[in-house]
Formats: structure tokens, sequence, C-alpha cells
């Protein structure tokens, strides 16, 4: 298997926990999905940028500053010798190398409404930022990572991650924002398992993204999962159970 | 031509307006893609409820209080006695009932899709609002839908539609946010004419609701239209263009 794409994520240092970050997870499932092997490259965030580069991966933006901005997730595949960054753009990427027999991770003619859904999505679940961030730091990330992590957010958001945390009457009132932000999605899905009906496509792993985020900061057993899984019917539980097959 | 659908709009007083209002504006643009002939009844605002419940069109969602809340667009199909609002809903009864031979409004799976698009757009250009909600009924709306508008609007928001109107140094800022907010839509879209490539649906009549929206209340002669238009390699002015055809 020396052609085995290269998949770049970030560590955990929780044992039973297979990956953590939600951006990442969206490739991870995507490769899964297309039963393409792979093997991954734990990386720690301050080695992200010199990863990449040295693996010839470009930029996904820029800080406000100018310089480029390194994300995961990334792949390598040495097969056609790709290297590519940004979790839409390699599902772009991995449809038209490997368009398989399934149906595409983005559907002909969706590429828009599947941006703008992974937007909405995001935007939705803004209320469970303030609850995951610092709990990633503390019970996820490796001690490099951690500091990277909590200095970067700092400078990016003036406050330390661990203020984001809602106190005392607040924690009730945001869960309840939480809640009511994947009601918005399940709106959206209605009676439908999967965003676009019983097909699965790239926009259902947006959601899976930040429900594996949820599943493994808090841990399976703890009442914060078992209260998201349990939500609308139990179907976000479902998602993540019926997306794991692959 | 006793079958032509009823199709209830808001009415505006100034000369050379169709329509202005972004949510009719996807149904009127809807009836017209589908090439349906259709008659225009032009409902104030504080009419609505009443006309509606004399059409047998239900509401579309509730008051905080629990009143149902009666909204337009709304359409009366005499051929078949469908009687309903809201426009996604009606976009899904003319794709099941004059399926044509064009592609449909809401293509098969793509529900969600453009569900969670409508509302990030929405979201998107949420800095439009300020510019518009006071113009709007200073300049399009009779006496009696002004009054109401403004009243009710107050009641919502607890303030005065007017005091949203960005004063001095703030209104170059919060125009830069409107720019920015169609820039966002511009990303999703990248060189793609319609949100499904170059299939026109639902989602393009989502923006280009609000494109009229702006036309309409500032007229087609104003910098702001003139700026708005311009914008993103004018793709704005000419998606309007495009789809005044139909």
């Amino acid at each position: 298997m020396t052609n085995m794409i290269t998949f770049y994520d970030f560590p955990s240092k929780k044992d039973g926990v297979e990956a953590w970050n939600p951006n990442t997870w969206k490739t991870r499932l995507s490769l899964r999905y297309k039963g393409l092997p792979f093997k991954t490259v734990w990386v720690e965030y301050p080695d992200v940028e010199s990863t990449l580069k040295a693996a010839g991966i470009p930029p996904t933006s820029q800080w406000p500053d100018g310089r480029p901005t390194y994300t995961l997730p990334a792949i390598v595949d040495p097969s056609t010798g790709a290297a590519l960054a940004d979790s839409l753009i390699i599902a772009e990427y991995l449809d038209k190398t490997y368009p398989g027999d399934k149906p595409l991770l983005i559907p002909s003619g969706t590429k828009a409404l599947q941006t703008a859904y992974a937007e909405a999505v995001r935007a939705s679940l803004g209320p469970l930022f303030q609850f995951l961030m610092g709990r990633t730091c503390e019970t996820l990330l490796n001690p490099s990572s951690d500091e990277y992590f909590r200095r970067t957010r700092k400078e990016y958001m003036g406050m330390d991650i661990d203020a984001l945390a809602p106190q005392g009457e607040r924690v009730k009132e945001e869960w309840k924002n939480v809640e009511a932000g994947f009601g918005k999605i399940a709106t959206w899905l209605k009676a439908d398992e999967f965003a676009m009906g019983n097909t699965v496509s790239f926009a259902d792993f947006v959601v899976a993204g930040f429900l594996e985020w949820c599943k493994n900061v808090w841990g399976e057993d703890s009442q914060q999962w078992k209260d998201v899984a349990s939500w609308h019917d139990g179907r976000w539980g479902k998602l993540v159970r019926n997306l794991e097959v692959y």
C-alpha cells in the first residue's frame, strides 16, 4: 500500500478518542465513505505550518497581517501527486479522482449549496463553541497544542478560552441555545435523515464533525452527549452511528 | 383564464415599482420561471390576516403569544383548490403540480440544502436591513401599511425603525458590511452565475428577492443600487437582469 493517501489530523491525549476536530472529521468521513485506504499523520498545532510546507500543501487563507494560514485537514495522494488542504477542496478532489459507484460527496450542481449549508450549520451551532473550546484544551490536547491553541485563540478573540464557558445560571440558558441550534438544522432536514434525503453527502459530514467533537470532548457516557444524542428524536446520535459504519 | 393562480403580494406607492418585498419576489419569480399566468392581489399589511383567512390560506408560524401568523407570499390555485403561504412551500407545490420541461425550482434531493442556503443568504445580508427598513416605509408603503409596519416592528424589536439606519461615520462602515455580506455569497458561487451552476433554482430567487428590494427602495438610478449592482464584477446587477427575462 505504498500509494495510500496520507491524511493529516490532530492527535488526542484521551484514551478511546479516534479523532476530535470537527473540520478534520469531514475529511476522515469523506475518505471512509469513498472506501479509500489512508494512513493518518498526527500533527500538533505548532507543527502544522512546517509539516504542510514540507509536504507541499498550500495554505488555505491568510492571517489579518497577510501571512499565509496553514490548516488541517490536509492530504497527500501519492497516486496523483495531489497535496491539498481544506475539507471541501479535498472532497471535490476525491469526487473527481475517485468517483466510485456511490453518489458523489458533492453531487453535481450542489457545490454552492453545500458550502452555504456548511456555513449555516456552523452559524447555528455557534453556541456550542463556548462549551467546547476550553474543554477541548483540557481533555484532548497534548501540552504543545494546548499552549498554542490557548495562546492563538487569546490573540484572536482577546479573551481567555476558559472565560468563554458559561457559568451558573447561564449554563442552562446557553445549553438551551445549543439545543435550539441543532433544532434549526432539524427543521431543514425535516423527516429526512440526510441533507440530500436518502443520500449521504458532504453536508452530513459537516454536522457529523460537530457531533464527533461533542462526543469526544465529553465522552459517550456524559450527560452532555446523552442530551445531544437524544435531541430531536435521537436523530443526532443516530447520524453519528450511521456514518461510523463507513 | 378563470383558472389563473391568484398571487397575494404587497403593493407599493412608488411609480415604476412592480413589487418590492424580498419574500414575495421569491414566489413572483417562481411563478414566472414556471411560465404560469397569475393575477396579483395587492394586500396592505393590516389586511393580510383577514384576506388570507377569507381565502382559506393557513398561517405560516406563530407570534410569541401563540396567535397564528399570516404572511405573504401566498397563492390560491383554482385548478387544484390549493391555498398556500410561504415561498418554499409554494415552490414545492409548483414543482409537484407543474413540473414542466425546465429543471425544478427545488431539484430532487436539494430541499434541505436550499432551505439552509436561504437562511445563510439572509444571515449574510443582515447588515442590509438597517439601511432598508425605514426607507421601505418612507418610500414604498401606503399609509395603512406604513403605520402597521412601524408599529409591529417597534413591538418586535423594541426600537423605532428609523433609529436602525446608520448615521455619520457608521454609514460607510456598515455599507462595507453590506458589501462583505454579498461578498460571502460570491465566495459560495465562485465563477458560477447560479447557486446550482448553470441551472436556475429557488436559491437564486432568494438572492434576487433581496436585490429587488434594494433596487426598488433606492431606485435604479441611485448610487446605492449602482454600488450593489457593480460589486463582485457586476454579478448582482446581472443576476437581476437575467432573472427578469422570465
